[in-house]
């Protein structure tokens, strides 16, 4: 059995309301999981492996659950349009270019290993429509041991001709990466990918729907990001009464694990069926910013219990940054509770650390969380540069590391107590 | 004399509507200033000085209009409060340390290297109400050979006991200043600075404006940042007709020239008398989502013609990043044209870049632009880890940079011709 210590200023919530903070205490880990937090250490772990990070903060590593692979490149571009234009102008084209393999590679090594630089250390992530550069990203997250749910797309209407897929094409080219990867790693796993319903036909939801039932696959897709793709829904699926209820209907609604991007614009039946079915919503702050799509109210989630993480969204965000995407998050909360008359409650530091760790990493496991039992995949951050960390608390160490600090301050990462290494 | 050629890729906005580029060209300059953007030398040219920096961008450095220095070290700090229990929890009991010239010396000289880092050229800055201080913050500015306007911050009413000023040694400390400073160095200059209305009373501020008046000082303060604060001024002057008419009883408003930070409650005869007396608006879009104040409409400035720079506002903000501000800029204008059901159409990158080039930079003189007869000073940008530069266009590798860069691309900086040197 691997025992190891990690030692240092441990920081996590396993609840959204308050951090817990263990000033130099140690972080017992057997076999890649949280055994627990001491401030003492008892003596059966005296022959432990001593991981000695006094003064620096130990948190659990980032999670981002909903980012697009191949549109890595094109962060911080075009960022004067909004979300159909932009996917025209800009998306599209650079996403077609990851039918060639090398060129995915390239792209998908500097990807993964600006999400280690970042501390993210669990994804849930788009690759392209193509069959053999999903499973090269697959297998490159493999190689990287970080966490990851890898969609192949699927697109078989309103798409541009290179990206355009034939239903039943798309239907095997998914399957058949369910079968080869569905065992092949406990870290790295397939989920199902319908880009969103404007661009799914019928045929192609309800194979796709058939597929993670009989699987067992989890599914991510986009939800009620713009005023004007809800409308297009409406008039593209008139006989169903709203967006979700689309995807509901071909079993893609909380049949299986679930997470869908945005949310910003459901009505309070769709908020209802969410929770009912359990489906995750994954907040993307910064992109609703940049592709002018709205606000969030996240507030209104988390009253109704719904579970709610982070995604950075590249590229409709610019920033791989978990740590910026939760002042985003923070940020966007303020505004949304000026417009709504000071009802939904600015989310608050701990709310958005929580969202960015626990929250978005239930979808994972157990993970994101320091209690017993959850994975060990932790960050160790050097703060001494933004804090004068004598006079603060661990508290606002930690504000102050999301709000100021960087990817320079994150000094080592771990996932299931394995040590994470830059490809090369 | 002194003559320079910066070779490179040349950007800047001499208006706000479009970059002008100038791929691999040549920006010549005379004893610290502008001769021109050129595509291909003159022989004149010849003995010149080259300096190559082929491949890299060369722009024009960032001004920023609005931040406090002794708020430093709170940056990331007590986010999740609004202005005024912010000031009271967090700022006042910082700012009153630095009264002690060790620590504020220690503090300044972080700060200093962190705009120098972040390509911060020009500032214009607050200070805290301490005379020595005061002087040491310039002092240090002149050492740097940063641009920068200074300010002794004045307050007697309002304000905790350790930061509450006798009204008559506020005038005499901020005459003294002035005096000694005004014709001290070219580049660091005093600047009039009553905190805001709520601290200042009326004695202090007609002191004040007469202080201006006699020296040609300018002034900077702050003004209709947050709902309770505007309620606030209005109960303490109900005979003037809103905030606005409160510094221009006092001289304070556009008589000399004036930055006013925020400027997010503006009425309609508030921005009309800016636009009269030509008072600059520091737009700080960070910081205003930060405590929750609102979003500044900054397209009804544009269009009325009201001078716009961009300010970090640190520690209300919490970068010093101008890029960054550039970003927040352009996300809460955008947010803002959706809350105006699409009539205040979002900030454009260019915008953004002029605002926080030329548009803060003209409060300073001829400064923010490549124009002839504007100051050189410019920064040196190698973009080549997150652009593929061979394929975009200068546009986009500017709005790739100000997104997705940061202070590592960023090799050289120069004030009017002169290279920045960190503080050592």
């Amino acid at each position: 059995m691997k025992k190891v210590i990690f030692k240092g200023d441990i920081l996590f919530t396993s609840n959204k309301d308050k951090f817990e903070t263990h000033k130099d205490s140690y972080l017992v880990t057997e076999d890649g999981k949280i055994v627990g937090v001491f401030e003492r250490l008892d003596d059966k772990y005296k022959d432990y492996t001593m991981m000695d990070f006094s003064g620096k903060l130990i948190i659990p590593g980032f999670v981002d659950i909903h980012l697009h692979a191949p549109q890595y490149m094109n962060m911080g571009l075009g960022m004067d349009k909004e979300l159909i234009p932009w996917l025209n102008t800009y998306t599209f084209p650079e996403e077609a270019r990851f039918e060639d393999l090398d060129y995915a590679k390239g792209v998908f090594k500097r990807l993964i290993n600006d999400l280690i630089r970042h501390g993210t250390t669990s994804v849930a992530i788009y690759s392209s429509v193509h069959k053999d550069t999903t499973k090269l990203l697959m297998d490159m997250f493999i190689e990287s041991k970080l966490r990851a749910y890898v969609g192949k797309v699927n697109m078989d209407r309103n798409a541009q001709p290179e990206l355009m897929e034939d239903t039943e094409k798309s239907l095997m080219d998914t399957e058949e990466i369910i079968v080869e990867y569905k065992d092949k790693s406990p870290l790295v796993k397939p989920i199902i990918t319908p880009r969103f319903v404007p661009t799914c036909t019928e045929e192609l939801m309800r194979g796709l729907g058939e597929l993670a039932l009989k699987y067992d696959v989890p599914v991510q897709s986009h939800l009620n990001e713009n005023v004007g793709e809800v409308q297009w829904v409406a008039q593209l699926h008139p006989q169903l009464s709203n967006y979700s209820r689309v995807y509901d209907n071909f079993n893609l609604f909380g049949q299986t694990k679930t997470i869908m991007a945005h949310c910003i614009y459901n009505k309070d039946e769709e908020i209802e069926l969410m929770a009912e079915r359990g489906v995750y919503a994954a907040h993307c702050a910064d992109s609703n910013f940049n592709l002018s799509s709205g606000i969030m109210p996240v507030r209104k989630y988390l009253d109704r219990g719904i579970k709610v993480g982070l995604g950075s969204d590249i590229s409709g965000g610019h920033s791989l940054s978990i740590p910026r995407a939760i002042v985003a998050s923070i940020q966007a909360s303020k505004m949304k509770w000026l417009e709504s008359n000071r009802q939904l409650k600015p989310i608050s530091c701990s709310e958005a650390f929580y969202m960015a760790t626990k929250g978005g990493g239930s979808f994972f496991g157990r993970v994101g969380s320091f209690e017993e039992g959850y994975e060990a995949d932790l960050l160790v951050i050097d703060d001494s540069n933004i804090s004068p960390v004598e006079r603060l608390t661990l508290e606002e160490r930690i504000e102050k590391f999301l709000y100021v600090g960087d990817d320079r301050n994150i000094v080592e990462r771990y996932v299931a107590g394995e040590k994470i290494e830059f490809l090369e």
